[in-house]
């Protein structure tokens, strides 16, 4: 006896994928499950191998399977294959153990010829719908099994139509005719060969054409590239065609076992009485709620009913269900796991655990951490939105919609925003100095920049809704406006942006308040539970600190001081320092400075307290602080009572060629000690200061931008200087550690060096990985879409780290470090510390906390617990 | 018996450097060859550490040993130690097995007390000597060897001299006296001892200084940098005074054995008669050159002369001799080797070689490469020089000594070199747009800029002097003049500048045109015989390309084609590709250029031909082709028919904000693979047309800025496109390879990839520099001099590669590369090519070749060699 090639759907189940294909594998085991499934079988993956082993021959024994098997479908649908009076018609489709694009599409209607095409016009009482039926099946027959160039059919059906001037629904019966006639003309002159009226020919050759398909250039390319082997094979899976058009007591529909839009737990779908799949999809017809089908046939509605909820159940998930119903019988076509809503996804993952069907490391793993982007912010009404017309599209760079009233200069926005009113800061781009009006503003948006510009990471640090790099915008400073695609927007009229998805819309839309429900804050703890990684936050304000500590934050990984420099007076005295020539000019100005920081600092403490505070000292190059254009010079020229010439030359001399590359970070603190000794005094008086009020406080120095041992144990010295200077003035003893930013390639390398001194490490991702991949964030989007679209890169390196490249750099990093210093503590506070993807690399490293913008705590505490449980899945 | 804790200097030898240290060592060795030296012995670097060791006392039996050997000295001397008839004097000094400043200086003249002066000034005849003598002693003594302030003497020496009225030498006899007594009552009354009259006791005391001087701070803090072991301990050496100033018979004086400025084989040198070294020194009186000694005292000339030839030929290498005649008789006081030229080096090295002193390899190994400089460039005429005053000092960025004409305009520049005027340009900065004016300049000096900016990478291209960076100067483009320190210089004032040392004058100062002797040509042959590691060059231009070859290039490894964008008609036509909107428009602009970049690479193939030309696809960023200023955008507006405005716009829209981190490299080519395709076809149709004409042409495609495989593979395949094309129009066949660039850490992490498709990788060590170390080489300058100078790196890394970071990216690069492709040709093309150390730890890495600015190929060469021999010599 030969080997088994063909399993009939009743004789697998869900464990044979590697065997049966995924799509064989899942119709057996609803099959076995007792769900009405139109009966069928698959050809096993072994066949399509033995099928290459032996020259492209079916192997011996397996037609006579499938002709056994064809008797049995036969059998059980009381129909016969190519019986002109009550044809049997099937589908033939490829399944591999792995869903794989590139390979053979579905072949519908195969039995279908001259003789049985009568038959399904009377069973059908539709002789158009067997027409066009048969006219499809010559046409993906001829193209997909016969490799016969899609476009000539194409151009055929157009000629017919008169060249757009008709529909395709347009054409007549007798029309259709001829183009089946002139579709297999096409065959026979293309390819030589009569296009196969006996069915058993049609099913032959449509299986070798899914065993052929296997190796179709396409399909090894995907393998190639997702290194998946050559040598797994296809399955090929025959199956009855059912009809939901075969009269009033026929129907066919879609449904979700819940609302997969709220996540409750009733049956949502529609259907269509007398139709046929693609008319659910073209919309000609309006489908009708599933609740009435419960009227309309309510026996079969009970069915399915049940099988849902069955399937469901035996899925342990949401299920989008494809069924026909063909003279009153119940057949369920497809079922999969139901896509959802991010709220949805977490009522739904709560609700299971409650009715016992899944436990919480399951429904902590079934959200979507992205999804929980949407719970978090305001969105645009969906009717208000529908309505709408989008103006422009720009980046998405921080989540959430918001509206305001058009202004273009931050000092603008905040006069505005003081008196009450909503605004929407536009700028070409923006810069520290537009801080307070980003402030005032409801959203931001700018013509210029990346995901990591300016606006973008502020925006994301503040939650509020951020659109950036809106390249057709034309931003007119000097008339106040904005103007795209021939609208222009003045000051002061209302504009909404949609922050999440990039778009920008003009007057003031609808939005929705987000809504914490209990259920979201039951996942969290939930996840809490399952993860190790610390999860921290980004925050330069108390304001920040606060809410990030809502969203679960457990400390603060990146308190960045140089917005603290912006504020009112500040900037003034920050000025001078920077214009000062001598040490003494410079110390005269940072005292004015110090305790002003020293209050922000205590106000920081309060409320993050008892969790630890990372303090960055001062980063960014000091010509970001001077004013650019002539009058803003000669305004603090005059301020300080300084030589307009000599303040312009020296804002001049301090430009840079590649800022990001030159004098800041540690550089300036090395150069002038008397910066980063201010900022050490005011961080160190301020903890004593809260610490005497009774509270915990944790301060954790981090020095930026360094390269090697030698510029941390400069500044390092420096700064235990301070804190016992402090400790003797005060009596207070803090408890402090003193760290560094990880941010480049050198420091990942001398890791081992710098260990010596830091006692913790936080990476900097977004300069790391500038500085890793020579990449400017601010001018890479001239290529780096197109580099992403092209797949020469697998994602935006700025969004989702790179892992081949700048991953290597942090397990250099963290492997070195931890070698000098093994209980070294390692986080990350760039951009990715609230990336999925991201979180669930640095899980795998071996940080102890990942630190990332207030609004995207939450994410990063479910990634961070996916990563653990899918490390402890596969360690089981 | 106690331990062997003295050696006199009979005893000792070279070898027992460890045991007596250095200078020790020195002098034993000396005096064993027979050279006349001033006895004296060596208390060893083992009395030292025990004498740590027992807390600070002299190790058992080593003061008997002392007073032994000190008896022996007067045996020899016929002198006795404190006899005040004829009393021995001696100097006490520290000499540990490496040299270390930090250590005790010397102390002369001790045994001098009240009644040994009297001796003293007897036996000399000049009481007056004798009585400076010992008013030096104490000083000497109660500085170094009790610790009092040097300021306090001082001040005693000033108020005798009336504050500045008077100098040391009108000091009277009776003055001096005072002094000394007044120098005995500082020692008192800070040191509440009393100066030791005792000889014994001075020299007691004095090797007890030379023990602790061990662990002075100084000395520590220079072992921990230098990573000396603390262990060592320092020798003591305790030596005969000898005196040239005891009459008409005596002398003083020092000499070369060889000319150390033309390493002529001739004694060259200078003494005094009645005198002591500090008097040859001091310059108050002029010493007379050697040779007149022959005629006043010719026996001991005859003496000195073989014995400084003897030694010669002892230390294989010319001597730096120091000697006293002391009543007729000869004084060997010190030799070692002589520092010399760059010129004499060579000579004398070959000389040596001829003579049959040392053998070819030693001979390479003597000249150190940085020194080859100094021969290939123009001097300025030491005499000229000696006059004329520094009008100020930048960046010694390219060397070589040149005057022109003051020039601040390129056109300008051109137009009156193309009148037959030397012109040196002058720029706040230069830019790639300048290229035709820096050709047409004689030298390039400007205010702005480090090492490796704009300017000095392409003067030290073109081995043009280049002073950059004088940041003291202001260029006033208005005017045509640049100010300095009170000097304006206007258009068409002479300046001359010397790039070797940074210096400008004004005016028209004579220079020296170097001469490549045979002597050079004879040691570079060498020099190749020993290296293992190639020598290319960086060139843009059949002119550069024949001066490298002259210097002994073996290829091109960095061929800039962005250079050749900018000569005549070209710019115009590369802006109009820029500024084009479509593809078609692009490449029409591309056409034009395409065959005056074929014609450059046949020309630049011919002058390098056999070897091979590794050539750079366009690298730089667009907006460096496009001009600035309002009035060139009108004019390249009117000039390609367009808007004004648009041009502007354009030319805004493409600034970036970091540009070196920008639109660059092969992101160009992969972005509008147009221009890569044009470059492609010139290459290989020029490459068909010089083989065609029977010329050898090896052409090395090599793409920048690579990050990923998957760019470099883009850009290969569309190569390797165009090679297939144009071999099939042309019909030739062209032996050519494809690379990259590795200049992005990225690249370098995933240098196995990347090999897979590359077949040679060149290190762009400039530009891994700056993102390695995240520091803007333009930008650097506010702060690295500073690192520099406080340790904080231990070179300028964009002169000397930093081994720690961006070396171990380069191993790291290496060895993946070679991992997956094991004969992957790795080059280095950097700035670092021309470096000795850096050149020392490229051979050590691996690399296959260096590649460097035409006039660094030599010193390459050099380095190159004495890398391999120092392995070799390691091997052994």
């Amino acid at each position: 006896m030969s080997k088994k090639w063909v399993y009939l759907f009743r004789e697998g189940d869900a464990s044979m994928r590697e065997l049966l294909g995924g799509k064989g594998a899942g119709v057996a085991e609803m099959t076995r499950t007792g769900v009405p499934v139109p009966p069928g079988f698959t050809i096993t993956t072994e066949a399509c191998n033995a099928f290459y082993d032996s020259g492209r021959q079916f192997p011996e024994g397996m037609w006579d399977q499938v002709l056994a098997s064809m008797k049995d479908l036969e059998t059980q649908t009381e129909k016969r294959f190519g019986d002109p009076a009550n044809p049997l018609l099937v589908s033939v489709r490829s399944g591999a153990k792995f869903s794989m694009p590139g390979m053979m599409d579905t072949v519908l209607n195969l039995g279908l010829n001259k003789a049985t095409l009568d038959g399904l016009a009377k069973l059908t009482d539709n002789p158009r719908f067997a027409q066009d039926a048969y006219r499809r099946f010559i046409q993906l027959f001829g193209k997909i099994v016969l490799g016969v160039e899609g476009d000539k059919f194409e151009h055929v059906m157009d000629e017919t139509k008169g060249h757009g001037q008709r529909q395709d629904t347009d054409l007549t019966t007798e029309e259709l005719a001829q183009i089946a006639e002139k579709f297999k003309q096409i065959i026979k002159d293309s390819k030589g060969v009569e296009f196969p009226e006996d069915p058993y020919e049609q099913l032959r050759q449509a299986i070798s054409a899914v065993f052929n398909s296997w190796n179709g250039r396409r399909a090894v390319d995907y393998r190639r590239i997702n290194k998946i082997p050559d040598n797994l094979g296809t399955g090929v899976n025959v199956q009855t065609m059912v009809f939901g058009n075969m009269g009033g007591d026929s129907a066919t529909g879609v449904a979700f076992t819940r609302n997969p839009a709220t996540g409750d737990s009733e049956i949502f779908g529609e259907y269509l009485i007398n139709a046929q799949g693609e008319d659910v999809v073209a919309g000609i017809r309006t489908p009708q709620p599933i609740s009435k089908l419960k009227a309309e046939m309510s026996e079969v509605y009970d069915q399915f009913h049940t099988i849902a909820k069955q399937l469901e159940a035996h899925y342990k998930d949401v299920q989008d269900v494809e069924f026909t119903i063909e003279r009153g019988k119940l057949w369920m076509l497809q079922t999969r796991t139901g896509k959802r809503t991010g709220a949805a996804a977490v009522k739904i993952a709560v609700d299971l655990v409650h009715e016992g069907v899944i436990d919480r490391a399951t429904a902590v793993q079934r959200v979507e951490p992205a999804a929980l982007d949407q719970l978090l912010h305001p969105m645009i009404d969906p009717d208000a939105r529908d309505k709408a017309n989008v103006l422009t599209k720009g980046l998405p760079a921080s989540p959430g919609a918001a509206s305001g009233k058009a202004v273009f200069d931050p000092d603008e926005a905040e006069q505005m925003a003081q008196g009450g009113e909503k605004v929407l800061l536009i700028r070409v781009e923006t810069a520290p100095e537009d801080f307070h009006g980003m402030v005032a503003a409801q959203a931001i948006l700018t013509a210029r920049g990346g995901m990591t510009s300016h606006a973008a990471v502020v925006a994301r640090g503040m939650g509020k809704p951020c659109v950036a790099g809106a390249g057709d915008l034309r931003v007119d400073y000097a008339s106040q406006s904005v103007s795209v695609s021939g609208i222009t927007i003045k000051k002061g009229d209302w504009v909404t942006l949609d922050g999440g998805s990039g778009e920008v819309f003009a007057g003031q839309l609808t939005t929705i308040e987000p809504q914490l429900s209990g259920d979201f804050v039951e996942l969290m703890t939930w996840a809490d539970e399952a993860r190790k990684m610390g999860v921290r936050t980004n925050a330069d304000t108390p304001h920040d600190a606060r809410v990030a500590r809502e969203f679960g934050a457990e400390g603060i990984g990146l308190c960045r001081t140089e917005h603290m420099f912006f504020e009112g007076d500040r900037i003034d005295a920050m000025r001078e320092m920077i214009l000062a020539d001598t040490e003494d000019e410079r110390r005269a100005a940072l005292a004015k400075i110090e305790p002003l920081q020293q209050s922000d600092f205590e106000a920081i403490f309060l409320a993050m307290a008892p969790y630890p505070v990372t303090i960055r000292t001062l980063d960014p190059p000091l010509h970001e602080f001077l004013p650019h254009t002539d009058d803003e010079i000669r305004d603090l020229a005059s301020k300080l009572g300084l030589d307009f010439k000599r303040v312009k030359s020296r804002v001049e001399s301090l430009r840079e060629a590649n800022p990001m590359l030159g004098f800041r970070g540690c550089r300036l603190g090395i150069i002038y000690p008397e910066i980063t000794e201010m900022q050490a005094r005011a961080i160190f008086k301020a903890a004593a200061a809260v610490k005497q009020a009774g509270v915990d406080v944790h301060p954790e120095i981090m020095i930026p931008l360094v390269g090697g041992a030698n510029e941390l144990k400069l500044q390092e010295a420096l700064l235990r200087k301070v804190a016992d200077e402090v400790q003797q003035e005060t009596g207070v003893q803090v408890d402090y550690s003193v760290g560094t930013m990880i941010e480049l390639p050198r420091a990942a390398l001398v890791a081992n060096e710098i260990a010596k001194i830091a006692e913790f490490f936080s990476f900097g991702t977004n300069d790391l990985t500038q500085t890793a991949l020579g990449l400017s964030r601010d001018d890479s989007g001239r290529f780096l879409p197109l580099y992403v679209e092209r797949k020469v890169m697998p994602d935006d390196p700025f969004q989702t780290i790179d892992q081949e490249g700048v991953g290597q750099l942090v397990q250099m990093g963290v492997e070195r470090g931890r070698n000098t210093r093994s209980d070294l503590k390692v986080g990350i506070c760039g951009e990715h510390g609230g990336d999925p993807a991201s979180v669930q690399f640095f899980h795998k490293t071996g940080l102890n906390y990942v630190s990332c913008s207030p609004y995207r705590v939450p994410i990063a505490r479910l990634a961070a617990a996916q990563s653990a449980l899918g490390e402890s899945t596969r360690d089981k």
